[in-house]
């Protein structure tokens, strides 16, 4: 199907989904909003955090794992007017909101959706006041407090979905955090494990952001028999998202994305696109290792090896062969549409 | 009632606690074992965190808030035959292992249950193996992400619960954090406060050890009419437990506490004990911030102000106050007795 055809079809489909998105938004705020209201009777100190996360979801991301899971279920045949699913998607949204949070006390990525980042913004607070202790080590560590309050927060959201969600809930989060290690540990290492590098992105990103929010959504409806194939759809469809991380990561437009540019290099992130890369050219190891390369040159030495070009025909192969494994899926075809409009717009995304 | 009295009258209530704690501890044992098991067939790394949580669940802690929640149950008349309160119990001790090591984070804590935290292992780790990146970051994330695995493995313990207990569990995991976070910033400003350090150890302490864990186990057992006396019951001994939890900081054996001592001091922690006796002995507050002054000369200046004798004499009076709350809640004499010696346990621990 051509993206134009696949968008068409999709447009009833994705209003549908984009309503839901709204009342997700509209969850978060007003459950937010209604824990501030209670830790205000506490003390001022008690709702900081509190801001910090509303802030986050004010901001507004892509909500790419709300729409899977919304799209899961919708395309299962699920309730529209069920609210547990709102509740669902708006947990994992703030799950995801953890996620970054901490992600970027990990990788020390200054910006985030836009803004510095909640460690950054709290380390300049400590130090502009003058207050007592390291002001780093009260900056990652309201980070750090701000990122568990998210993750408990989600929780509190998840328990009003509907039940047939919850094991699919519990792998995606113990998952990401296993993923997370992982990628970490890789990076110290910084072997050229191609390998491993795929694995540890089906991990934290395929299965994270597509897979396990479209099986999930999915389960609320009760479908677990669709689980192979949007598993096989997931995995692809998030490896092609992944890769075009890194390629956003390397090549991107910092003003667009929100994030810092070139991480995946200061923070040595053996990506699969590095992986590959530093297979043909082992010379970017040593750019990446050394002190004192810009991302300049590292960016022209990637170009030469020709592996961003590959990796774009590969995303495209990846799309592909998503939107085949749900050829013969019990689906309704504005919802196949709808699935292949979607992993068109993750892999081709500018941000 | 004398202590006595009181451990004699409860020595058949604790026997049957005692016996659940050792299901909770096997319950954790046997569930690390199970992810374990599960992720061994992923990766080699992909077990690292898992390993990282059974060695501090196998260390041993006071096992406290799984005794509270136990003994709030069965007080209120739940049926000790029913699994789910083992997992409702064991899924707070797993929120703790995760308060810990994100705690020893926050606070560059050394050491933990008499090994290195998890942070300083990690480092160490990082250091030695000449591994990519900055070795503090790498120990610090690899903490965030153990603590993260932790905070998601309690909830999915916690599904296991009976429903009753849900609404406390969800109060009890926010009010730590946004106590955390209140501990960290008062420690940073470290303006002389009582008022404020006393809410943050009725918040971070007394509700998160003891008050709602006894309420959650009573809610467990379908009893919220026991609410109101274990809450001012956990109220007093919480705060005792926090004081205890000052002194034993300040004068305590770290080769009996397994922690790091005199951290209050070098993290400038406002605790009460501190903040008390720094209203007697202004000079106090300027020889934790000042550099150069040695514990031991805090801790004699701090046995001058008389703050500590009175702390002892405080503890006394809140046991007495909490366990006076109980005087009319409809409890059998056994439980009655068993909360009067547990609160006489947390008061005057050494550990």
């Amino acid at each position: 199907m051509t993206r134009r055809a696949a968008t068409d079809q999709a447009t009833s489909a994705r209003r549908t989904v984009e309503d839901l998105l709204q009342r997700v938004q509209h969850r978060l705020t007003s459950f937010l909003a209604a824990e501030r209201a209670h830790y205000a009777e506490v003390h001022e100190h008690a709702v900081v955090a509190i801001d910090a996360l509303a802030d986050l979801a004010a901001a507004g991301g892509k909500l790419l794992r709300p729409a899977f899971c919304l799209t899961g279920y919708l395309a299962a045949g699920g309730d529209p007017a069920e609210p547990g699913i709102v509740d669902a998607a708006a947990a994992l949204e703030l799950l995801h909101i953890s996620a970054l949070v901490h992600d970027d006390v990990l990788d020390d990525s200054r910006t985030r959706r836009g803004k510095p980042a909640v460690h950054v913004l709290h380390t300049t607070l400590h130090r502009t006041r003058g207050w007592q202790g390291e002001s780093r080590r009260f900056g990652e560590g309201v980070a750090l407090l701000v990122g568990d309050l998210a993750l408990v927060y989600s929780d509190e959201l998840m328990a009003g979905a509907p039940r047939g969600a919850f094991a699919e809930w519990h792998r995606l989060r113990s998952e990401v955090m296993i993923g997370q290690y992982m990628d970490v540990a890789a990076a110290a290492e910084f072997s050229v494990d191609p390998d491993l590098s795929r694995l540890i992105a089906l991990i934290k990103s395929g299965r994270y952001t597509i897979h396990r929010p479209l099986v999930l959504g999915a389960s609320a409806a009760g479908r677990t028999d669709l689980a192979g194939a949007l598993a096989h759809y997931g995995e692809a469809v998030g490896e092609a998202f992944q890769l075009r991380d890194d390629l956003l990561d390397a090549f991107g437009d910092a003003a667009r994305t929100g994030k810092t540019a070139g991480l995946d290099f200061s923070q040595h992130k053996m990506t699969l696109l590095l992986g590959w890369a530093m297979q043909r050219d082992s010379r970017i190891h040593d750019l990446i290792t050394e002190p004192g390369h810009t991302p300049d040159e590292i960016r022209a030495r990637l170009l030469d090896t020709g592996v961003p070009a590959d990796v774009e025909q590969h995303i495209a192969h990846l799309v592909d062969q998503g939107c085949a494994a749900l050829a013969d899926a019990p689906l309704e075809p504005q919802w196949r549409a709808q699935l292949t409009d979607m992993a068109l717009r993750v892999a081709y995304r500018d941000k």
